[in-house]
């Protein structure tokens, strides 16, 4: 592994305890995930708070949105001996045949001065709405181009998993444009500009019998309706990101390409991060990729947690050479580390 | 079951041993699953052609597009005794961790005077193209709006199943424009007019974890970039379309909504047809749905086959209230089926 990133002595910076649950019953059981960006002059963080009620003993509950329940959400409770109940992990339990989450995740903004001590609203700033976000909205990228920020999330719900797009300009008021990408779709990054004379995105559908979770690129003139999709980079047998790989935050522009930290995991669900550095005219084509991993899960907040072994990040924030990743610690606590964008190409040698 | 379809008596229309292979040592093995439509005063057909090498006794082999091989293809063959040979089956094989179809399709032109007899050209109209394609291309939809037909068919690969586009006006000269819906996704159908304001589509991505096999539309300004996916319709536990469905030909405009005949499977792999009715001005809304499948696999030609029991449409012509199906029977032979468009509205009552 090259050493390039430096973790945040304050590590973690964030943790479930931080914040207020957003309704009455309800406990923040993991903080993480979180897209970052720079408004007003302060740093913020978009966390993705993940909810459900105080498990009873010999019982599973979780939260599922509902607009015609009280308070627009209803518990589903089922007592671990319901023969109903034919599967049950960390992330999810099958009822019935249908699968369920183990939590329910809403969008919360906090901001800081110095990127480090951040203060986590009271309230949520997005959640879930309507059939498609059922369960939830998850891992909010954000981009700014032109003094419109825009939220691409996981929209989860009983139909699936896609992209959701949001937009705003003042983080008080959001316009919501729908699914920009359909099942079963993940890890969109949308890029800070046009190449080209289009909008870019990464994203990670998945291929069912044949192909894999595998990064992909998409071409749009509007940044809701998207085409021209092309594949951009596998899993890699016996590696570290061996099941699956996903974009992290929106790439950063270089002088040597489209510089893309992304995450990738292995059959053990272990989450690592390493990059990818595209072409900067063609961000269809890819330079270079990090063979070994840049950044592994190793400190103890990061091996142990909700599910254990895991860095994600999907936000991040850049000044000048230094780049600064915010990210989910073992899918439970958010951290922070910081790398030299230079030092990261140079691994891509 | 509503018997509304009367099958062809001259059923199946067409067979493999009518079409020639594209390529020395290839024998076209099935024939299926045709667009249709109509022009220059005939009835076309866009066929699915699928071929491979003769198989010799004790091994597999199948044709791959690739441009660096002599000829664009090479032929993969494998022992049936290779270690590396993990999994066989009819429509597909693993040797080595990767997944290969049996069979490499391309789509070849065949036109009629009578909408029964078939002349089928010597030479394919439209063969895979690129990376994304390098497996074939199969079951292309073909809907005509304002002189140019628009192609929509599975694009398939390594890196998986995703929806092409491709158009013509005069079908020599085909422009292509790429993915426009990426993995997993089949069976699109663009709508003839705009609805709206929009173009709109149905297609059908596949869930992983959370969802599963379902009808979804999205809407489109150009044809090529697609947003506003929303899910559409289901499959029905217990019912003939318990396991997958997906739309079939473009919907046809009535008086009471936009009518779709579509395709459900079972857990056993069986192939049926049903109906969907769609709000004429909301196309994400349904208004009815078959209960029972319209049309079945039950003649000999359907049952038996390379794959049997399947009975897949993605063609049709319609006259006044006369809808012509053409329909691919048992992955094998080309076959047609006509109703009255009444008729068939009336069992959605």
């Amino acid at each position: 592994m090259h050493e390039v990133f430096e973790r945040f002595a304050e590590n973690p910076l964030l943790r479930p305890a931080d914040v207020r649950p957003s309704a009455e019953g309800l406990r923040v059981e993991c903080l993480l995930n979180p897209g970052a960006f720079r408004y007003a002059g302060k740093t913020w963080l978009l966390l993705r708070v993940a909810e459900r009620p105080e498990q009873r003993p010999g019982r599973v509950s979780t939260p599922i949105l509902d607009p015609d329940s009280p308070g627009g959400m209803r518990i589903l409770e089922v007592s671990r001996d319901d023969p109903g109940l034919t599967a049950s992990g960390d992330r999810g339990f099958v009822y019935r045949g249908t699968t369920y989450l183990t939590t329910l995740s809403h969008l919360r903004l906090a901001s800081s001065q110095d990127g480090v001590r951040f203060q986590v609203e009271e309230s949520p700033a997005l959640v879930g709405s309507g059939e498609l976000e059922a369960f939830g909205v998850e891992d909010c990228r954000v981009v700014e181009i032109a003094g419109t920020y825009y939220l691409t999330y996981s929209a989860v719900s009983f139909r699936g998993v896609g992209v959701g797009l949001a937009s705003t300009r003042d983080w008080r008021r959001f316009a919501r444009h729908g699914m920009i990408l359909p099942p079963h779709n993940k890890d969109c990054a949308i890029f800070p500009e046009k190449v080209g004379g289009s909008y870019w995105c990464l994203h990670r559908p998945s291929g069912v019998g044949l192909g894999g979770n595998y990064i992909w690129v998409a071409r749009s003139q509007d940044l809701v309706h998207w085409g021209d999709h092309r594949f951009l980079a596998a899993t890699r047998p016996g590696k570290w990101d061996s099941e699956r790989v996903g974009a992290g935050a929106a790439p950063i522009r270089t002088d040597r390409g489209w510089l893309e930290i992304y995450h990738g995991a292995d059959h053990q669900g272990r989450y690592c991060l390493g990059a990818l550095l595209l072409d900067l005219r063609d961000p269809s084509r890819v330079v270079a990729r990090s063979e070994e991993p840049l950044f592994e899960p190793v400190a103890e907040y990061e091996k142990k947690g909700f599910v254990g072994s895991v860095v994600f990040t999907n936000g991040q924030v850049v000044d000048g050479d230094e780049l600064t990743i915010y990210y989910g610690a073992a899918d439970t606590v958010v951290c922070a580390a910081r790398a030299s964008v230079r030092a990261i190409l140079e691994t891509l040698r």
